[in-house]
């Protein structure tokens, strides 16, 4: 330890996320990659399959600290939990005041604020930084999160910045904000994902169920639909993945698949998370909720029985149907996204941390699951107005919204005419008549309250607390503001 | 603490909710009720107050605990969190192993595991009751789920019968499980009660805005409504909230409440423990997200000017679409209740808990804010097929959506046309028809999945886990199942 070495970065875990990573390093100019792995193996595997990284492996902790200039900088890729605290620890014991630790990994945001907190004590940096763009991302270029403290970020922000994905000249990282800033950005990222994965599933199904027409046919729409204002990496993924024909069966490799969607568990984090922040992410939720419900084939196996609608489901005109589903997929898109930066918005006023949203779009306009266009328009809404108080009000998407709306109303109307599941199309369409309305029935729910449990009311005509005397002669009392 | 004394019940905490349990306990033949407060004063008056409930009262914990008889046993009945933890604290000190401790609480139930874990290592039971009924129930007979272990139940068993609430008969409470299911299921309840009370909302909305009538002569209408199939405690207050005229202003009170409806975590929680489950409790989680959606008055007036539909509602046959509605609320109940008996069935499954799910419904049947005829159905259910995979597919059930769904299908459509918020109608429609259908999109989703993460699929034809090299020739390989 006392020597510093000449790598300015190393990597710890060497599985196929890390190793990318690593190759991703090595091969911008200007870095000199250390590599440490729990067994040698595969670190030896990694540096003599890759002669051109000129990786500099160690086999023990010390000679991994050793091998690192100062600051020593270390991204720690390997399971999420006991695997990344051992880690950690261990890196602890090797390095000193002013390096800095940074955690790759999935972790669990509140994880993060656990661990920066405890390293910080040590003088050590810890940074947790989400990393989207699976495999391919890691070696080519990711979308990275990074949070921790700004001292950290002298040092790792031009490392993460040569290795990240670009979008139109600008590298896809930026320093989301303190502590677990970075992993709870990634976390509302993955939620994102969710919802617009079932968006646009339900959209196949209607369109499918709606038309007849084969997945190969429904792939081509999505491949013009990716021309347009849809345009991302999603929708042109789903082209490719319904125009797959099953070598085996000669089948559409979509009908091949069993019907049912694993789940890694960051959309129930993010709805589990905004439930404590008192956001509705109701698109999310959905989405969610539609993955486990797709997964009890027991449950299936018994509903199965249970009647749809008595008349079949046609459509008189294809072509304005499947305009009609394009409008309310972008319709219900805004909506999962505007949730979802209500969230983040959320999440940085009760963690303290300084989250420009406009910056957060940008950084997944490339290398990221949800990359698109589209984050272009939030970065404009932002950069115009950065206290809006929510995306969807912002005029570009409100008036997208207003031109969609009909279009949305009528794919819904036919989801349940029809018997279709449509629960993230429906959701949207139910939040976007409920943030617009005028009035809420939520002054009943009020007022059932304060019947069954005293839980009090507001007035619209004055301040104060009230409770009216239900069980007694029903006169109404100011009430202290406790429940 | 040598000698025993002669109460055979002790009450800690004496609010409003404390004070009334004690008072329902010593009104009980065969009770004698010690009582405690941190501060004596609230002690002091009580038993002044009620002279004829022939209470001991008790100055410190060590008095307390020699006023009772052996095994002492005691309910705890202050504010969750830390307050509980300290008054446990302090039994514990002057209790004996063998004695009771009962936190009648609104627990969250993993800190009445926690809690229930750290008290049976000193010989002492530890009970996680849920008591429902707010302030009424707990004076005149609460619906009670306690969990703990079956030695302290031969002890509490016989006393929590004396005051519990009486349906048909039989007192509305029984031993839920070990440990934290009574807390478990409580929160369970609190939530099929969110989902509840945002379908009355709906329903309401849509009369209203449908037909134009006042909500005294909605109050009619649920009042006629009280007399069927949906009679239950909700259903009847909802008229008399509907009724209320504000003595100030003569309109109807529920115009003169603020529409935003406040939460005291039980709904987010039930959510957030369903995502961890892997339960879809949908219609739960958009009554959460409605109630959080409608506190948020900045983006309701930012998002106030976004659209609706062009043309105004009408509704021809007002006779008729009030029966539609009455019969969506009977069918989006019949999914929130199926969701939460789910959710039970999930947690006692993950918690090792021994769930009789019939009996859960039976102790609902009075004493608690759910209350209805109604729960003698699902336990009619329960007992004709304990492994019923799902509520809704039990025979009763089913038949009545069958009858249901294109009165309920007319509603959503309605909501959609006429861009009226109903996300707990809509969302339990989407899951009714998702759970029904013969195939999903969720194929697609694992198709994306398997794209762009390598997450794997399962084939329709044969065992096995997949993966296609969509970066490669799109061969199939066949992958071990880690994702």
């Amino acid at each position: 330890m006392s020597s510093a070495g000449t790598a300015n970065i190393g990597v710890v875990g060497l599985a196929v996320m890390g190793s990318n990573l690593a190759r991703n390093l090595a091969s911008r100019e200007g870095n000199t990659v250390a590599v440490f792995n729990r067994s040698y193996e595969k670190t030896e595997t990694l540096v003599t399959e890759h002669p051109e990284a000129g990786f500099i492996p160690a086999k023990t902790y010390e000679e991994f600290a050793a091998s690192l200039q100062k600051p020593r900088t270390a991204i720690i890729m390997v399971k999420a939990g006991r695997p990344t605290d051992a880690v950690i620890e261990s890196l602890m014991e090797v390095f000193e005041p002013g390096d800095i630790i940074v955690d790759g990994g999935n972790a669990y945001f509140p994880d993060t604020i656990r661990r920066e907190k405890a390293v910080r004590e040590t003088g050590i940096n810890f940074v947790g930084a989400g990393i989207s763009g699976g495999e391919e991302g890691a070696l080519l270029g990711p979308s990275i999160m990074p949070g921790g403290s700004d001292e950290s970020w002298v040092t790792l922000g031009p490392i993460l910045k040569s290795i990240a994905a670009v979008a139109e000249g600008e590298p896809c990282v930026t320093h989301v904000g303190h502590d677990g800033a970075g992993h709870f950005v990634k976390m509302v990222h993955n939620g994102i994902e969710y919802a617009d994965m079932q968006l646009i599933a339900e959209a196949y199904d209607l369109i499918r169920r709606g038309t007849g027409k084969s997945p190969a046919e429904i792939a081509e729409i999505f491949a013009e639909w990716n021309r347009g204002e849809l345009e991302s990496y999603l929708i042109e993924i789903t082209a490719e993945v319904l125009r797959q024909i099953d070598a085996e069966t000669g089948k559409p490799l979509v009908d091949v698949i069993v019907d049912q969607a694993g789940a890694k568990g960051t959309g129930a984090w993010t709805v589990q998370t905004a439930l404590s922040l008192g956001v509705p992410v109701s698109g999310i939720a959905e989405a969610t909720f539609a993955r486990s419900l797709s997964s009890h084939p027991e449950q299936r196996a018994a509903a199965a029985s249970l009647p749809g609608p008595d008349e079949a489901f046609t459509v008189a005109d294809q072509d304005a149907f499947i305009e009609d589903v394009r409008q309310a997929l972008y319709a219900s898109k805004i909506v999962a996204y505007s949730q979802g930066f209500d969230e983040i918005r959320a999440g940085a006023a009760e963690y303290n941390w300084q989250i420009d949203l406009g910056a957060v779009s940008k950084i997944w306009r490339a290398g990221c699951i949800i990359r698109a266009q589209f984050l272009n328009r939030i970065a404009d809404a932002y950069a115009a107005e950065p206290e809006l108080p929510a995306l969807l009000t912002a005029p570009y998407f409100a008036d997208a919204l207003s031109r969609g709306q009909a279009a949305w109303r009528r794919v819904v109307i036919a989801a349940a005419q029809a018997g279709i599941p449509a629960p993230a199309f429906s959701s949207s369409l139910s939040y976007y008549d409920g943030i617009r309305a005028d009035r809420l029935p939520a002054a009943l729910v009020q007022g059932q309250r304060d019947f069954f449990g005293a839980h009090t009311y507001k007035r619209i005509d004055k301040e104060g607390t009230f409770h009216t005397l239900w069980s007694g002669d029903r006169s109404e009392i100011e009430a202290e503001d406790t429940h």
